[in-house]
């Protein structure tokens, strides 16, 4: 092609210098919130030590308003909006400027939030293996009106590295489990406090300790495709939500808005030393 | 329940006093992007010459950044973001709401942005069905691991009006057709020019002919939920989509932003006048 306009991006290989810009990145972390994904990037602006001030860091799709990036250092900071097709197109467009950019030995990161299936709200999981509705690693991807089936295997060696690191940090408990990827927040999760619920409280129940009992330890809406777009374009990529409840207790997230704050930063925390240590700026 | 949080809006029945807040709602207008949803709001502000100035409009959902919402008049103006999953989380606290506030007889419109099948760019389809990647008028929700078929059929009666008030206006070109709803923008919709594609220029050609063949005038990505969740509540609802490019002729978005944006006015200009018809505010 002539030119490639990443549209959601409101970049395109015409109007900027993707080399330039872009040439040194070694690590993307994506996220769902624009604000966390803000807040992450001046976080990791103070710790990689950077000059200047983290205010001042510029949203570089401001031309658009359906994703944010922002760029400290070797790390870009996204965010991905709700679901497995808001990432999709965020992960199709950024496979495509980290091609455009000639990156190598990139590695991804997703961090999150979820619901915790058997664990104490504020833990954080790294996931093991992503699994669809029926605990299965598996992602389904329509091409031309038909099905296939993509393996969503996620890299060991950067899972077991960053439990390494959350042992280093003590601050808060860390797991590693499957993660179950659903395509809505409440009948797909089994919330009996969604605007239609046609199930009782014992098949919740019944529904959350099977997913337990295949290794499930808490549900987001984004692992699988995030798993299987990095495998199938062979980038190394982890996934590191922390859980905002336990399911087993309920459905409505009635946590403080700061204890929520504190708890949305650990992902961020770990995923930071995990760079820095990568960087060589920690022990 | 004691209290019910609408997490993802920020609000709640114990902080809100929703029936005070929401009880005049007669017309709730839905999109993917945040900032042409404030657009829509402060035009409507305009068109139904409210007091003040369309610029002071607050965002309702201004505690979170997931969606955001402005209230004109009987108006509700909300954003929900890219894709399947992302608009079904938005409906549900959106149902949960209008119930709350003893909201009655509302009719809900998706206003949205869509690729062409056959058709000239600028070109506004009204949905007649909203159809899956088999061109089926369903919608499969997953139910604790078990999926469910949903219907997706959307209101006649308030197609055809739409489709009268664009004869009126005479001001852009308006068809009535399917809509197909994918769960991706490039491999399921069939796009050449994703990080990832393993068909050919013919292979696409095939689908899309299919597709029109099959009545398919446009493709987006939240139709068939949108409809289904609508039909299972007993709301009437309503897709108006404005097509920005004709899949038959390429997949990227190569318009001027100018362009683009008197594109992505067209479906408000055309509910606006809906809207303004049944306020009696129009002949």
């Amino acid at each position: 092609m002539e030119e490639d306009i990443l549209y959601h991006f409101s970049l395109s290989t015409k109007t900027h210098n993707l080399p330039e810009m872009f040439g040194d990145i070694k690590f993307v972390c994506v996220g769902g919130s624009a604000n966390r994904m803000k807040a992450f990037a001046q976080f990791m602006h103070h710790e990689l030590k950077l000059p200047g001030i983290p205010e001042d860091i510029r949203d570089i799709c401001e031309g658009t308003d359906r994703y944010c990036m922002y760029k400290v250092g070797p790390v870009l900071s996204i965010s991905h909006g709700m679901g497995v097709p808001s990432i999709s197109i965020m992960l199709h467009e950024l496979i495509k400027l980290l091609h455009h950019a000639r990156c190598r030995d990139v590695v991804l990161f997703r961090l999150g939030t979820s619901g915790g299936v058997g664990l104490a709200p504020g833990t954080v999981v790294i996931t093991d293996k992503a699994v669809d509705y029926s605990f299965l690693p598996q992602f389904e991807q329509v091409v031309l009106g038909k099905v296939i089936t993509r393996s969503t295997e996620l890299d060991e060696g950067v899972a077991n590295e960053l439990l390494q690191c959350s042992s280093e940090l003590q601050n808060f408990p860390t797991v590693i489990g499957n993660t179950m990827c659903t395509h809505d927040f409440y009948e797909g999760q089994g919330r009996l406090d969604g605007a239609l619920c046609s199930f009782s409280h014992e098949e919740k129940l019944e529904y959350l300790r099977k997913a337990y009992e295949a290794g499930v330890r808490n549900i987001e809406m984004e692992s699988t495709v995030f798993a299987a777009m990095c495998r199938v374009c062979g980038l190394k990529a982890a996934v590191v939500c922390v859980a905002l409840l336990n399911r087993f207790d309920g459905d409505q997230i009635t946590s403080s808005h700061d204890v929520l704050v504190e708890y949305q930063q650990r992902p961020q925390v770990l995923v930071s030393h995990f760079i820095k240590k990568h960087l060589g700026l920690v022990a």
